[in-house]
């Protein structure tokens, strides 16, 4: 059993609140009463009970955090990044998955609250199309804030990418490289990031005079591995011609490689493949897969410092503006995309 | 802020110990006024104070886990499993990252112990090579699970595979389809199943009267994809006619592949190479990877309900015998290995 301030205080025959008043660094402790309390605390291997701390600080040193899915290379490099920065904090992460639902995702902002952890990160689940839980939190005066996958409705701070801007360069790319025909696998209709990706998607074609044909758009509702091959079957049964693709994210991408190579069906040759998020997997596809970089790690980072800030100005009565940090992604050029044309 | 047991109180007009004892359901409370509190409460929004409650029950229904890397198919996988049997119970997981140091470690398992989590689950550290902070722990009364990497020499519940028969396994398979010259890419001297992969290695080529040659043993330090490629070019360099390998972990394994292909040596026509963990991505490399099927997400699921028991017989203060779970390993036949012998 843990020690207790009554073992400390009969072992040196002192009273408990002299012990409590020592240990808690209060300053009308003779010193050297004081000093014989820490050494023996030590030797008892005495540990503050947390819950009292937390009860006397209000604070928890607790953050929660919420993912859609925690087998995935993009979201582990994010849970990483968070950590490591909260650890430098000395704040521990509450972690939890909410496997893309919505009725989980609001139970576990729910608990969290009732843990009274002094901030959440989340990144919304594809489930989630009503926001009222999200507002709670921020009514309820936690720090929230979103990161990746965001609610543009709810006021708080956010970290992301531009997804638009990062869709567009890499439909832009297989229309520098010669494509006519490009398809896009896209993500669920609901979250901002597939929509985003989409709406990139659509303006690159627009700009350089490529019509936008629904008919090459197929809406993914796993964004699994087998939805990838599934889709690149789809696609060449229903449509002749189709000579790039640009897919919302790199699993599916590597379903699609996989069906076309099973197929016959030549990548970058017939079909060029531009991916998204970089998983390390990539590399090691053959051929490997030209994708948008988009950095896990620091967006992890990122997020638990504007978190941290918004903790800091509450704890001190400050007023905190919301902020929106938008980080870099870039083009990283493998083996499924074809030479880019000479002119 | 959140609302107050005294707000509540002077909303209705009752005292703020009759509001406390309704909330916590004690019985000396008429039943029409607690009803009214419990109704205010509510609309009121009021979350109990985990912190009190916490101090109250002596339980913080949070548990700590330390693994050595969070971005790692099979540590994702496990921790995917110790979060939803958690979930079932209400335990919220806090979780650290030792990046396979000892020191970190040590430092983690002092925080965990100074937040009161009810229990911990491990997976240790390459790094570590002292256990005398796992037996604080347990001296602590603190209920402690090891899973996948563990000590032998600290007495607590394990939830592991069998590396020794598993590394057999791929050995023999190796042996039956007739490679005759087997290197073993192994992981850091210290981790017990990197010692047993290695020895179940070792008996197989024994057993079938195959030489032990520890020049075809290459200890690697950080089990990352390059090393493999650096093991791999190592290998053809040192030594002649190497028709197998057995590597420690797949990641390792899928470099070596793509060293082999990069230097035209064919994968299995030359050699052939069995990993060990299936990561989604043995899947996708080519060739598909032959490799142990080590089963991360049953793993967690395991580890938390020993801990969970070890939790309730302490609450009961039930005297608890430590577990051993052993989860069954298979081996997955893919392309990276050749057809078996006809005989």
């Amino acid at each position: 059993m843990p020690t207790t301030l009554k073992e400390i205080a009969e072992k040196i025959n002192v009273s408990v609140s002299t012990v409590s008043k020592a240990l808690k660094g209060y300053a009308d402790v003779n010193p050297e009463t004081k000093k014989l309390i820490l050494k023996t605390a030590k030797e008892m291997n005495y540990k503050p009970n947390s819950f009292a701390v937390n009860l006397r600080t209000k604070e928890s040193k607790t953050i929660g955090l919420i993912v859609p899915e925690i087998v995935h290379h993009f979201f582990s490099s994010v849970i990483k990044g968070i950590i490591a920065q909260a650890e430098k904090k000395g704040y521990l992460v509450i972690i939890l998955q909410s496997n893309e639902s919505y009725e989980l995702e609001k139970k576990q902002l729910e608990l969290l609250q009732n843990k009274r952890v002094d901030g959440i990160l989340v990144s919304i689940a594809n489930g989630t199309s009503k926001f009222d839980h999200f507002k709670e939190v921020i009514d309820n005066d936690t720090p929230l804030v979103m990161f990746d996958k965001i609610a543009k409705i709810i006021d708080c701070s956010k970290v992301i990418i531009d997804d638009r801007k990062a869709a567009y360069e890499a439909t832009k790319y297989l229309i520098e490289i010669g494509c006519k025909k490009i398809a896009h696998f896209r993500g669920p209709l609901l979250p901002q990031n597939s929509i985003d990706r989409f709406l990139g998607y659509k303006k690159a074609l627009e700009d350089f005079n490529i019509p936008y044909d629904s008919k090459l758009v197929y809406v993914l509702n796993d964004v699994s591995f087998e939805e990838g091959k599934y889709y690149a079957k789809k696609l060449v049964e229903e449509h002749k011609n189709v000579d790039g693709i640009f897919v919302n994210t790199d699993l599916v991408a590597i379903g699609a490689i996989t069906a076309f190579n099973e197929m016959n069906i030549k990548v970058p040759e017939d079909i060029s493949i531009v991916g998204f998020s970089n998983w390390f997997m990539s590399t090691v596809v053959s051929p490997s897969l030209t994708t948008i970089n988009q950095p896990g790690f620091k967006m992890g980072k990122e997020a638990f410092k504007v978190l941290y800030k918004e903790i800091k100005a509450k704890k001190k009565n400050e007023k905190f503006r919301y902020k929106k940090v938008v980080l870099d992604t870039d083009l990283i050029v493998r083996n499924s995309t074809k030479p880019i044309l000479k002119s």
